[in-house]
């Protein structure tokens, strides 16, 4: 799988990629990102990728001039699957939504800054607008480096264990039950002893009766 | 404002400190934002800071004991308004809560790796778990590097223009209106007339309209 990220400042997000799961998906050549800097897309000898808002008001525009660059060069290259833009009025990320977009091949995902991009670039080139949530941030490198994480390590190979996705919150709709590790006991509080007791049938019931517990007390909506 | 943030991969979100509105807040002392590696916290030789579940089943689990350690040491130096668990069977991110949460002084933000941390220290340490979304990610750096973001924009004093935070989506209950920018003639694609107009009550109502409208078709939930 094949992402591109557009950003007027890429380099915010550089880290999230060098390391842990995401590092050895790259690094296996399960999953290639690109940090594309929109600057290098300018087409004005300042470099200038955004302006006032028509109608006045506080906060920055990125111009669509330069992400219509950048996406028809990248267009020309190869089909795109899908042309994400990270936006708090998008569409809500959940888990069956990365699960869908972990089969895609080629995606783009355009990252806002400042006030957002034009509206133009929204109706004429997005083809997906995705919220990860009901706030507010400085960007959407952020978001974007988020739904890269959430979408790669669900590519087959990229987890050492397939079975530790499966097992994960929202898989089956259920939050995760507790886990445990060592030492047993911590001063004075011990793990529950059916986890000791070795006894594999009992502990995915325990499990399982965990899992549904949690969801009924915090999450009740997602039993519906 | 100051926030600490645990991890056992500190530097997968170094990157999202260093650059944009988050530097610039950092820089000019409005936030202060330390990093901190839990394996510096191990108390064995071999600086180990994860084992297996207990009971068995895919994915290392954080243990109790470094984690202690680091919290402890934290509050023995200062006190804490809240000390934060990223787990996506937390609380729900939302705008009303970030306003919250910029208004605290000292916080603590544990992210979990692997397959997340033992249960008693969410039980004994945590006073606050927080998701930022219904999905999954291969740990809790990302999210606390969102919610250090949607924070520390609201501090007063961290964005240029106090009012362009106001007039973000959410803060008034409805998403925001669409922006453009020059040029107002791209490929025929033309900016609505009334933003050129000049005239700053028609625009303002015609953004109010906007918002309203947006907000019906996409997020009637929040109309509520």
């Amino acid at each position: 799988m094949r992402i591109d990220i557009i950003s007027a400042v890429p380099d915010l997000i550089t880290s999230t990629f060098g390391h842990s799961i995401l590092k050895r998906a790259i690094q296996n050549n399960l999953a290639e990102v690109n940090l594309i800097n929109l600057r290098d897309y300018s087409t004005s000898k300042q470099k200038q990728i955004d302006d006032y808002a028509f109608g006045g008001g506080a906060g920055m525009v990125l111009m669509i001039e330069p992400i219509a660059a950048c996406i028809n060069q990248l267009k020309s290259e190869r089909h795109y699957d899908e042309i994400i833009y990270m936006s708090p009025d998008g569409e809500l990320l959940n888990q069956k939504l990365c699960n869908q977009f972990s089969l895609l091949k080629n995606i783009i995902i355009l990252a806002g800054h400042y006030k957002g991009v034009d509206e133009r670039v929204r109706q004429h080139f997005i083809t997906r607008e995705i919220s990860v949530g009901d706030y507010v941030l400085s960007g959407g490198e952020i978001p974007a480096a988020l739904l890269s994480d959430a979408i790669i390590r669900l590519i087959p190979g990229v987890l050492n264990d397939e079975t530790s996705a499966l097992s994960d919150s929202f898989q089956d709709n259920l939050l995760a039950p507790p886990v445990y590790t060592r030492p047993a006991d911590y001063n004075g509080w011990e793990v529950p002893p059916i986890l000791l007791s070795g006894h594999g049938a009992n502990i995915d019931k325990w499990r399982h009766e965990q899992s549904l517990e949690r969801t009924k007390q915090r999450r009740p909506d997602l039993l519906k």
